[in-house]
């Protein structure tokens, strides 16, 4: 999705979200996302299952959020919601039948529609003709621009200073530090740019491409554009541009399943410096299909990325300069136990930035950055 | 393109080879390999520049082949063509309006297309009808298969010695040592199969996939998929399977713009064994693009591979066993010096397969699977 008119339409519309059946952090996560950093769009989830309670009753957090069982219930939510999110993604990415009817329901009652599906709503004739009669915009999060260049290393010719989160594994909190810290950093009065390389992110930033979904030859491509587009600051405008572009990272290079993402992502960046996401929780990489893979302790994951960056541009020696730690699923005196470690074996900042709050990111952050002014010879 | 019944029809139809203005080793990559590997079904090239010449004395080999300057040309050269080669990639993989007159004559001749282009023939409605009319086949080289599955290992089920082809850069002879190994294993009576990931290679083996064409989540995954059905043997039944897969690389680690499909294609073949291209006359990532990137000595570029493998699987700890050389742009006695300077550096096997024969890389691989064989923890 690039910059245009419908950005401020798809990053601030009032939202019904569709999660039938799956309404969860981990298994919703674009829908759990949206109620997390906004919940003051989110009019209603449809969720049968849960139906009756609030959101905040379900999750721990999304406050009065009503959950509701069908989609009618939903429409009759005020205020109103003037689009519907699709967020669930369903294994395969395909539209399954039972929504079909939901999202024509949508569509006729002048919702956009908002998806991160594999397979594109756009694409769709019944649906593209409905929301071209009714005045209504598809968006798909994850249809990719149609240009992209093969990377060529133009990320470097940003004066902004570029910061790539990167993980020990998918779901470390990657995205979410990165939008903790554009926060952290605008409140100082930094001007920080969040760059959006998946669905949920896209969503929230109103712009970004799904770099999971491009053809693999332009991977880095798709990075070096978000990060130049990020560069040139909120409305893709030429101008003074922004102070730090945070690019949010995919997988990891430990991923088998994703590792040619993560170093295409790394490739296409060319980051300053990284940011590593952690879950303490998790001594494998994450899901029965992976876990034979043992993550290695974290200076040697620091390392890795580190030779792989190194590898594409001595010129940009880019640095991991703290460690960001997902700890939701352990008690606070574990949390606190992971964090210490993790300060130990780096000796870098570490923190989890939901639970303990940003100051020690922000600040190596700042003082990454000022160092890079600082010396002339650095690219 | 997975095996199936048009896989004969792809690999062995006598060829008219479309290469309109730019027939040349570096210019028409398809083209010239398909000429000099399957010279005995290329019926005649196009391109007017050349025409009246031989492919031999155009290229240096290809022999009597003849260059003809136009489709009608073409047709009328005994033996009569069965299919038209679209031998070239222009900039965006887009179809020239000029070459559509060219395709459609084709059909109504009756005779199939076969095309590397990112724009899909069989996508195009009035290609697609004139083939259905015709009784014509439109095989795209590069469509992926619909239904790939995310990198997860599987490579790591296969009884075969899995050995990938690394390189220093795009372009340096992956396909070429892989298919001449092959060709020289079997002479030696072992079942080695060889496992096709670009277009060329596709076109050579009647199947593969090109992964550069493929959405970047499932890289690996296609890595794996190409593995296991090399695997399993010539014509994809279950069987006794071959003892070797000679998986075709793609791209470098040290290429910033394709760096994310090779680390995809090691993490999905999780190899064995590695042989590392070369090509001595190029100190840096060749294109103007990427010429700012500085190709670090052998011996470490031996090592970024080992270790980005090691970091998926340490139960498969594949080493690169062997250099391969493209010298074709140097003369001879460089070109010695050369090998013998991949030898000292890294202490391995080396050797130009073309120019000097392929006979230490042979022995390499079959030592390293006899070591393999015989170590009964080696996954």
């Amino acid at each position: 999705m690039s910059p245009g008119p419908g950005r401020k339409r798809l990053s601030s519309s009032r939202l019904a979200i569709l999660a039938e059946g799956a309404f969860g952090v981990e298994t919703a996560k674009t829908a759990s996302s949206a109620v997390r950093y906004q919940p003051e769009r989110v009019s209603s989830v449809i969720d049968s299952r849960f139906a009756g309670r609030t959101v905040g009753e379900a999750l721990g957090f999304g406050g009065d959020i009503p959950i509701v069982a069908t989609f009618a219930e939903a429409l009759a939510t005020e205020p109103r919601p003037e689009a519907l999110l699709v967020g669930i993604a369903p294994q395969g990415g395909q539209l399954p039948d039972a929504w079909r009817a939901v999202l024509v329901a949508a569509l006729e009652e002048g919702l956009d529609i908002i998806s991160g599906l594999h397979f594109f709503l756009c694409d769709d004739p019944e649906l593209a003709a409905l929301a071209d009669r009714h005045g209504c915009t598809l968006f798909d999060l994850r249809k990719p621009p149609p240009d992209l260049p093969v990377g060529a290393g133009r990320a470097m010719a940003t004066d902004a200073f570029r910061v790539l989160t990167v993980g020990t594994d998918c779901n470390t909190g990657k995205m979410t530090v990165s939008l903790e810290l554009q926060r952290a950093l605008q409140a100082r009065g930094v001007r920080a740019a969040f760059a959006a390389t998946g669905q949920t992110g896209i969503l929230i930033a109103g712009t970004g491409i799904a770099v999971d979904a491009v053809v693999s030859d332009f991977i880095s491509g798709a990075a070096e554009r978000l990060t130049l587009e990020a560069a040139r600051g909120e409305d893709g405008e030429d101008g003074e541009g922004v102070d730090i572009v945070l690019v949010e990272g995919q997988g990891s290079l430990m991923h088998p399943g994703y590792s040619g993402v993560t170093h295409g992502l790394l490739h296409g960046t060319l980051p300053h410096a990284m940011i590593l996401t952690w879950m303490p929780s998790r001594p494998r990489i994450y899901g029965g299909n992976h876990s034979w893979v043992v993550l290695p302790e974290l200076d040697e994951v620091i390392r890795r990325y580190e030779d792989a960056l190194a590898w594409a541009c001595p010129e940009v020696p880019g640095r991991v300069i703290g460690v960001s730690l997902a700890t939701y699923d352990i008690p606070e005196a574990e949390a606190r136990a992971a964090v210490r470690h993790a300060r130990e074996v780096t000796g870098l900042p570490a923190t989890d930035p939901i639970r303990f709050g940003t100051a020690p990111l922000v600040e190596a952050i700042l003082n990454a950055h000022e160092t890079h002014r600082e010396a002339p010879s650095y690219g």
